[in-house]
């Protein structure tokens, strides 16, 4: 038997994961069934299954991905850009809201099922590490407000974050938030004009 | 027949409301099947939906009956008190996390179907009057800043109860999220110590 290269393994996962998102914003996480996934990655279950054990491991490695992208825009450019990006999508024709929603679906799981939780969990703590790290360097450049705790403007941040999300993803009109995260930003930054 | 009395009618439906919101709270959205309903009420499938259409508008009963409870609070205290009392419920043994589980879980809905968005909206409208109208207010009375809009600083402050509401039915850890409030709450206000 010849053996498989990493590069086609590597090719064959992200062929799975392409198509797992699309399936689950278009279904939601509770329809996207193994029948359904077959379809969306045009693989079968056997080889789906051969690179994630289950369906929630399916699910918890494209949060993964997600938040690994959101970390690297994080150490760039903060995270009131991530959600600056979130209001204007950088790919014409991407509908975030579906893949959104389907975070906001597995909340029942996270609230009933403290493995699950300690698995997301796992995930979002690399989002609030660049998160926190990135305002430290913004704190040693000057560029921060210090009479506030880091960890304080972190969770800040991040409850912004996860109201956005849930603004979008229930299809509520995104006009007018640009403002809104300029205001944001300007709120754990060092200076402010006075009213 | 004995003509029913209005306080034996609004008793009655306060009773389906109370059972219904534990019934949701406890099994979700699509879990509360109308047997549920029946068990958690103590009154027969006629009874309930001869004072409320359909689960639907039930649910969206509930919702308008929150809105209302939050609309008197923010007129009185702010919204970001409405935030507080989520983070310390006044009823002891409350879980709000089951509830605000719910609202999420109809995430989906309400981006798919335009008429059930339609009727939340109408119950939402309440709460961004309420809250832009208390801006005003303390606006006229020089609390609040005057170089951002209110309609933004308005979204700003529901961007956070959405992340709040989020944050919680997703069972995450509320401790240290006082001190976000009162960031929050400083962020919109006239003055602030500059760093």
């Amino acid at each position: 038997m010849p053996r498989v290269s990493q590069d086609h393994l590597d090719a064959r996962r992200r062929q799975i994961l392409d198509g797992a998102r699309a399936c689950f914003a278009r279904h939601g996480y509770e329809g996207a069934t193994v029948r359904r996934l077959e379809e969306a990655t045009g693989l079968s279950r056997g080889a789906i299954f051969h690179h994630f054990r289950d369906k929630e491991s399916l699910f918890l490695a494209l949060a993964e991905d997600e938040t690994l992208r959101m970390s690297e825009v994080v150490a760039e450019q903060g995270l009131v850009q991530v959600m600056r990006n979130l209001l204007a999508p950088a790919l014409p024709g991407a509908h975030p809201a579906d893949w959104l929603g389907t975070r906001l679906e597995v909340s029942r799981r996270l609230r009933t099922d403290p493995e699950f939780r300690a698995r997301w969990a796992e995930r979002s703590e690399q989002l609030t590490t660049a998160t926190r790290e990135r305002l430290l360097r913004q704190r040693e450049a000057g560029k921060l407000r210090d009479d506030v705790d880091v960890d304080v403007l972190t969770s800040f941040l991040e409850l912004v974050l996860e109201g956005l999300v849930s603004h979008l993803a229930m299809g509520l009109p995104a006009d007018g938030l640009g403002p809104v995260l300029d205001l944001v930003e300007e709120s754990v930054r060092r200076h402010r004009r006075s009213g």
